[in-house]
């Protein structure tokens, strides 16, 4: 049943997400969006607007793995400098995508505007297009790195437009039980359990809810049968636990 | 004026937010912090709970920057492997701290409760440690390396106690001008005006918001008075650009 697992890095381009002024969501909704598709996000990368760090993380991770998704710095300033970069990075002139130009040309605008606005459609060389359905600019691929915005909403619209250009492998599915208990409460039987089953992941996540202190367990794998045992199991050990000591420490 | 610039990376360790279970607020907690102590972060990496992985990592940034702050994995649980990651990164013995294990042994356990407790005791040969006002474990640092919990106010008290261990530079201060304009609108002034003080880092950063399109301008520098000068200027041209086209393109 060995299969191969698809794989994939984000790249969250922009200094207001490591200067702490944006907090970003963008990593999470792609990955829970590639998660579905059956594409694992393997690693992260939070860059400032800096045209040799870009062209370095893009060509590290696309070396790496089968996709990179990056966001952020592809509107109309001077501080959007993500397609002049991945074109460095592959090599490639930067080019004005006559269908994206054509598009921002349909609305008026003043000289100096339709400039700062064509900006959008400057792509690498051989570029094919990702669909934006909210009207504006498409954004762009080159080899296996997706480029969309950094502004959610425009995010979301075009992540969802890769689902016909991604393939993806066997979903990841997930189980979670959550425990009313402090984590070295369980944490022998757990140990145990993940030695038992290596073909599950699984994972403790510690919280503090009202005062009140618990544990969710996560259970992840391809094999929908084996994580359903599995869970069973968790839950077992998770009754003798709370029987056992029913107030965290007692 | 020159002046060395105070760096750190962060280092995210857990799957589950790249799974995109769980949604990231520490990286924003940790450079807001590190910003108003004059260190600026200069990348962020997302990482799985893999032992390798977090070696490789952890050797890779800490050449790099004067500080690295990790979050992540450093709990009682099979799964929180940081603190033998780190040793290993560092090539020293993971040992049993006595302060940590005192503290653990205070409270009573059976002997697999205890056992999984004092896994939050083990750290790098060398390593200091870093207080934990919520009466918990303490976690620790070696190197420029600071290791802390994940559980965001678990991490944000670990992270105050930083304060007196770190040693930060000049303050990068900001400014912001909010501009009900589509950025194209002052795309052109604005690069003239980012060309005209280098020292200033000009961002723009467009908004959707009850359905008005606008755009966040934002100065950062760590001369005061040339910020003041500087946005006083971006005041102006958005009242100019305002004046001009009061409808986005119109």
């Amino acid at each position: 049943m060995s299969e191969r697992i698809i794989t994939a890095a984000v790249i969250i381009i922009g200094n207001e997400i490591l200067s702490g002024r944006t907090q970003d969501s963008n990593l999470r909704e792609i990955a829970l969006t590639l998660g579905e598709w059956g594409i694992r996000v393997m690693e992260a990368r939070v860059i400032p607007d800096i045209e040799d760090t870009i062209v370095s993380v893009v060509n590290e991770v696309r070396a790496l793995y089968d996709y990179v998704i990056t966001t952020g710095g592809i509107g109309p300033t001077h501080d959007d400098i993500t397609a002049e970069s991945i074109a460095k990075a592959f090599g490639v002139e930067l080019i004005e995508q006559p269908q994206i130009a054509a598009l921002i040309r349909k609305y008026p605008a003043s000289p100096d505007v339709l400039e700062s606005r064509l900006r959008m459609a400057r792509v690498p060389a051989g570029a094919g297009l990702v669909e934006n359905a909210t009207g504006g600019p498409p954004a762009f691929f080159i080899g296996n790195v997706y480029v969309l915005a950094g502004v959610p909403p425009i995010m979301r619209v075009m992540l969802t437009s890769l689902r016909s250009k991604l393939t993806g492998g066997a979903v990841l599915q997930s189980r979670s039980v959550t425990a009313y208990l402090e984590e070295s409460a369980i944490a022998t039987p757990l140990q145990d359990l993940q030695q038992a089953h290596p073909q599950v992941e699984i994972g403790s996540y510690p919280f503090f809810e009202g005062g009140r202190v618990g544990t969710t367990l996560v259970m992840r794998s391809t094999d929908e049968a084996l994580l359903d045992r599995v869970m069973a199991q968790v839950e077992a050990l998770v009754a003798t636990a709370e029987a056992r000591s029913p107030v965290p420490g007692a």
